[in-house]
Formats: C-alpha cells, sequence, structure tokens
C-alpha cells in the first residue's frame, strides 16, 4: 500500500466520472481508467446516428473535464482481468494494484444469442456504432437512387428498429424524421431520379404490446400516436428471430426484407465482469449489497449497469440517474470505511424520464407529472442541453439544433470511412 | 445518345464542383460522380487532424450543395474502368455512357515509392486520413502517461512532419500548439503523471532548403522563424529514406526514433487515371491541350491536379484555384462544342497564396502584396471562412475558432474508432 491509498475506478461513464468527483477532496490517489479518452453522452447518441450531431457534440475528454481535480491520474487502457485476491487489475498498458474498486463498467448490447442479428445488424451503444448507423443508413439511399430493381430498392430503404424502448422509439422517429424532412429535398430535383423517398419504410418492431413500458400507460399511447403520425409502422408482438442481412425474419415467420436492422431490444452488463469470479445476477450485473459493496469483497463496489440490486422488488433500472446516485454513495462507503465510520445505504430516488419522439414531440413523467408533446419535448431540449458536459458542447449542439429545427436540416450527412 | 447530350463529371472536388455549376442553365444532363457523397475542404484538412475541427465541419453532402440545379444527377460510385472508344464509364454500381466527359478526379498522396513509409506513415489527403492522424497524436499522449520508460515516451512524443510545403507547414505549426497551448494542460494536474510534455517534438523534414517554395523568400523566412517560436524543429537538407513505425532513417544515415510520421512531401494525380489510356506528364497528370481537351479524345476533358498542363514552361500547381478555373473553361468549352462555337484557350490568373502556421501568424502573397504575421493571418481567416461551404459549416466553424482562440482549446480531442 502506497502513503496514500489508491481507489482505482473502471469506466469514465456517468457512474465513474460522479465517483471521481465526490473524492476530489479526499487525501487518496485516485485511478480513473477508461478504454476511451473521452465521456460520451450517451441518451444523445441516435441523434449521431441519424446525421443531426457530429460525434465530438457528445463527447468530451475526460482529462479536460477533470483537469482541476489535483488526486486524479486518468489511464486510458483496457481492463484486461482482476486479481480479486492480489487486488491488482491486468491492463492493455500494464499492471495496477487497488486498495479499493469501484467498477462502473455500464452495459453492451445484448442480442439475446441471436447471432445472425449480432453479425448483421447494429448495435447503438457506442460512438463507432452510431457512426456506422448514420453511414448505413445514408448509403442505403445513395445505392437505392441508383437501383433499377423496385423490390432491391424497397429493401434498401426499409430500416427495421428493433425495441420499444427509448433508444429505439427515439431512434425510429429520428430516422422517419431524416427521410421525410430532410433526405426528400436532397433526392427531388435530381433529374432521372430512380428513388421516390415514398417508398422508404421505417418499422419498429416490439416484442411485447407496449412502447416505453416504464412510462405510465397514457404516455405509452400517445407515443405509439406520434410515432404513427411520422410514419413509422409500429409492430407490437413481433420478435425477431433472424436478419441475414437481405431480410428480417420473425418469430411467426412473417419476412420483412431489409438491408438494416437497428437492435436496440437489449442491454447487458458489460462482458468484462464475466470472468472476474463475482457473483452475477440477471443480464450479468454484478450482485451487491445496499451499501454497494460486493458481498465477499467489502473493498470493491459496482455501480449503474454493471451492478444488481433490487428496489421495491426489482430490478433497478439501466439509466444514468441510478449509475450517478450509486457513485455517491459507493465514493462516500469508501471514505467512510477509510474514517472507520459507518456505511450508508443506497436508496434510489426517481428523477422521472423522458424520451423524444421528434420534432415538437416527447413524452416525460416526473413523479405525478405527465407531459406529452410540445411542453414535453422543451423539456427534453433543456435537460439534455444542460447536462452535456462541457459548455461549448452545449452551445454547439443547440445551434445545430436550432439550425435544423428551422431549416429541416440535418447537418452530419456525410458517409465516413471506406 | 439520349434526347439531351450527357456530361458526366468525376469528382465532386473544388473542379467538379464548379464545372457541374457552370452547365447548371445547358439544356444538358450532368451526371457528377464521386466516391463520396460530400464535397470535402481540403485546405482545412489539417485542422481535422489536429482536433481543430470535426470531420463534419469541412465536409457537406454533394446532394445539399447541388440541390437547385434541376439537370444535375448525382452518384456516389467508384470510378473503376473508362472506355474512351465506347464513351462508357464502368461504375462499382454499374456503367454508365458519356457524350461529354470531365475527369477531375483530383490528387493523392505520393510516397514516392518509399513503401514503409507508405505502409506506417499516415498521408493527409483525405477525412479518413485526416481522423487517423487526429487518433494517433492523442494515443500518443495517452501511452506516453503510461510509459516508464524515457527512451520509449521520447519516441512516443516525437512527431515528425515531412515535407515544407503548405501542408506540411500548417500541420507542424498546428501540431505544436495543440501540445503547448492545450495538451499541456490536459496532462499538468494529474497526480504520478509520467509525462512532461516537454519531452514531445514536432520535427519538420525538408529535403531542399526552402519551405514554402512558391513563395517569396522574405516570407519563407518569416514561415521558418515563427516554426522555430513555435518549438518546431525545422530540418532542411532532410530527406527520408524509411520508416519502420518505430524510428525514421534519413537518406544520411541519421536516426529519429519516433512512432508518428506525417508524410506531405508529395501528390500525385489520383491512381485511377494511370490505367485509362490518356497520356500522362508528370506525376500522373493527364497531358491536355490549352482548351482542357485530351489530344486524342476531344470529348474528354481533365482539369485540376488531373490535368498536364504548362504555364510559363512550367507544370500548373496543384491548387484550389486552377482547378476551379480550368473547370469553368472546360465547362464553357463543352457548351461552346454543342453551339458549334470557337473553343476557349485556359489561363492562370493566379490569386496569390496563403498559409497559416497557428494562432496569429500566416504568410500571404497577392500579387506584388507580401503579408506576414497578423495581418496574413486575419486574411487567412477570412478567406478560409467565406470559402467554406454551407453557412451553418461557415457558422460553427468561426464559433469553434474563437473558442479556441480565446479559450487556447482544441475541442475536438477524442480518439475515435477501436
Amino acid at each position: 500500500m502506497s502513503v496514500h491509498p489508491t481507489v482505482v475506478i473502471v469506466g469514465a461513464g456517468f457512474g465513474g466520472l460522479r465517483a471521481a468527483r465526490a473524492l476530489r477532496h479526499a487525501p487518496i490517489k485516485v485511478v480513473l481508467i477508461d478504454q476511451h479518452n473521452y465521456h460520451l453522452f450517451q441518451p444523445l447518441l441516435y441523434q449521431v446516428a441519424t446525421a443531426g450531431l457530429s460525434p465530438a457534440d457528445i463527447s468530451h475528454p475526460v482529462r479536460a473535464i477533470l483537469r482541476g481535480q489535483a488526486n486524479l491520474h486518468f489511464r486510458m487502457a483496457q481492463v484486461t482481468g482482476v486479481d480479486l485476491a492480489a487486488r491488482r487489475l491486468q491492463l492493455s498498458t500494464g499492471e495496477l494494484g487497488y486498495d479499493y474498486l469501484i467498477l462502473a463498467v455500464g452495459g453492451q448490447t445484448n442480442f439475446f444469442g441471436l447471432e445472425s442479428v449480432a453479425r448483421n445488424g447494429f448495435g447503438m451503444k457506442t460512438l463507432e456504432e452510431a457512426t456506422q448507423i448514420r453511414n448505413q443508413l445514408l448509403q442505403m439511399f445513395e445505392l437505392a437512387a441508383q437501383e433499377p430493381d423496385a423490390d432491391l430498392r424497397r429493401a434498401l430503404l426499409t430500416f427495421v428498429v428493433v425495441g420499444g424502448g427509448p433508444t429505439g422509439v427515439e431512434c425510429a422517429g429520428a430516422i422517419a424524421e431524416l427521410i421525410r424532412l430532410v433526405l426528400v429535398k436532397d433526392y427531388a430535383s435530381n433529374v432521372n431520379a430512380a428513388v421516390n423517398l415514398k417508398e422508404a419504410r421505417v418499422v419498429l418492431l416490439e416484442a411485447t404490446d407496449k412502447l416505453l413500458a416504464a412510462m405510465p400507460e397514457s404516455l405509452q399511447e400517445a407515443t405509439a400516436e406520434t410515432l404513427w403520425r411520422k410514419h413509422v409502422e409500429v409492430r407490437f408482438g413481433a420478435a425477431v428471430a433472424d436478419f441475414d442481412g437481405r431480410k428480417v425474419t420473425l418469430k411467426g415467420g412473417e419476412v420483412i426484407p431489409a438491408r438494416t436492422l437497428i437492435w436496440a431490444a437489449g442491454v447487458r452488463a458489460a462482458a468484462l465482469l464475466d470472468g472476474v469470479g463475482l457473483k452475477q445476477g440477471r443480464l450479468g450485473r454484478v450482485v451487491v449489497q445496499p451499501t454497494l459493496q460486493t458481498p465477499d469483497h467489502p473493498e470493491v463496489f459496482v455501480v449503474g449497469d454493471a451492478a444488481y440490486l433490487e428496489h421495491d422488488g426489482q430490478p433497478l433500472p439501466m439509466v444514468a440517474p441510478v449509475a450517478m446516485q450509486q457513485a455517491e454513495v459507493a465514493a462516500h462507503n469508501i471514505l467512510n470505511l477509510l474514517a472507520q465510520r459507518p456505511l450508508r445505504t443506497f436508496e434510489y430516488h426517481d428523477p422521472g424520464s423522458l424520451a423524444t419522439i421528434g420534432r415538437n414531440a416527447a413524452v416525460a413523467q416526473l413523479g405525478r407529472w405527465h407531459l406529452r408533446g410540445f411542453p414535453a419535448w422543451v423539456m427534453w431540449l433543456v435537460v439534455h442541453i444542460l447536462q452535456l458536459i462541457g459548455f461549448r458542447n452545449r452551445l454547439l449542439v443547440l445551434i445545430n439544433w436550432a439550425w435544423d429545427y428551422i431549416f429541416y436540416d440535418r447537418g452530419v450527412r456525410i458517409i465516413s470511412g471506406k
């Protein structure tokens, strides 16, 4: 053990950053590890996927965020192993010992064993995946404009989004608007254009009979209504069995010819946790006590999507507010352990939830308040702008949004890569 | 031949776009082909490479630029072959016949047969290459911060730029400022930071004894002075023989341990032209007559970097003004041929040249006017902002620059990809 105890935090998401901040005045050494050099503002990932924002608009360098924190040491590295007994991490760049460990490694896409979907579909958890989706969407239109075969053209222009949670709803709404408000102008004036954007379809597949299951029923209905009005085909009771890159096959046998499938139907805890030797609950989440310690290793804390803890008999949702509130408690419990004070137990304070369905349309549930339509959308805007890390990002995102709103545009319609 | 004659333009760079615009009122079908769906504002590529701008800030969808042009048809495709006899193009997406052809395919990096440099170094002609350079620069700092071996650390932090033309000068200046004004803050406050940014080196290698060879001598001197003041090691008479990814070997035998080599020492015409059967001059450029027609195929025009034409006994430089002026003449000569009017011959009007060396520093030559320092830098800013395609891009770039200028920041410090 060094002079100051070492607290290692793995993951610079909402939980990891909050934990690092909470430890800023303590006489300890804090090492924050992430495989990326930036914090990603995940709630706006679908805007990168639909050409509304640039990757840099929703990501901010970790070093810039934590610049003033003198006890913090950031390392960009992948964690390749955890030796709980020796209290050491194996990193892609070497080894690292810890006295206390906070695992805030987040979640990853869960394809529930559907290998063809994992291979041919697109997840939407990382900046790279969002950029790939943007490239794919735009490329399908470019190919369709040169495709004489009408059936092939329709398959190129069919976009299937799987999962009626917030990500799926936001993504389907944004794709529909991208097509009907923006691309329709790009493909309108050219002579001999083979493509008529009326051929384009956006299909939202949901296995159950409701969208945004965590929302009150009235808002669920409003969400479906709004999506239909934006020409999204909302299909309930539709579970995907297979996607070969050419057609989506549903469990009932129905076939939808489509080249693009975006999978927003499942998340699990990061696979990194699987080999560690910590007891895991549903979706690979590590079981923690109300103090956020793991039962057998009181020096190891797990927070956020990576942690399994129940609230009113239900596992806590994998959302940013849970991660941030847990990170706060975990960090303070480490300080409590060091000071030999009693530990705090975690209790979740649900701030409510928000989802946007596009231009002027959103749903919001805040305690007993239920909002929809324009007021919910304005609230969504304000909340997300305020939360975006970094004043510049906020300003640029706001300008982008204002421009898109006024001119029915999406500025990042470039196909990158080869 | 269709009812309207078909003019095919290959390349949506400065030349191709200008040609398409010049044909907008003609009763012809114009087909513009590019392998990307965007026009790239190449003069600012080095700003993407040095984390100052996002890719979307300097690229704009071709369809959006040419939206109002009713006789234009855009196809995103790669040209895989040209059948001059049959007047047909082979594309990655099919075939296409033409009555008149304008090849505005631009240039590509020329490694002059240095295979190890081509394999391990970075070119800087495409958005992908610029993004790769950004990722590389930032990653070297992250690795250096975790590298205990001092020699390895210095190699990680040595950035070699090859070529003293505008691209090399701008790039070296921008990297030096990125390190000394921005990254120095990111790596300052962390405890136990292994890395001291004073170890970082930026080396500019130039094989001859002058920078910006096209500029007047007084401005060449001023450029070298400014680079030195920004801590760029300017090395004259230094030609690269080999780069294995670990060390740069010069022709004289000198070895510079470095992980990063940016090659800005040569450009040639796009390799696509090599197999076509058109007579090529120096650097693979296709020999054209003053009408910009190829000698054996009067229906085929070549403009810009792709064209070989002499002016005062010298080949015309590979710069945007040449491409735009030639495109104008080529387009009008097609209209002249259709109307059986005499053809125009090309004469170059040199608008002067500009290069920026960083904050408050640039050099400009406009006819007999020679500017340097702050006035040249302001002129550079104004010219580039005005030229940037698309009002939104201009606005966002201006905000980015203003922010960076005031706060000594670079907003796009994210390492993307895997």
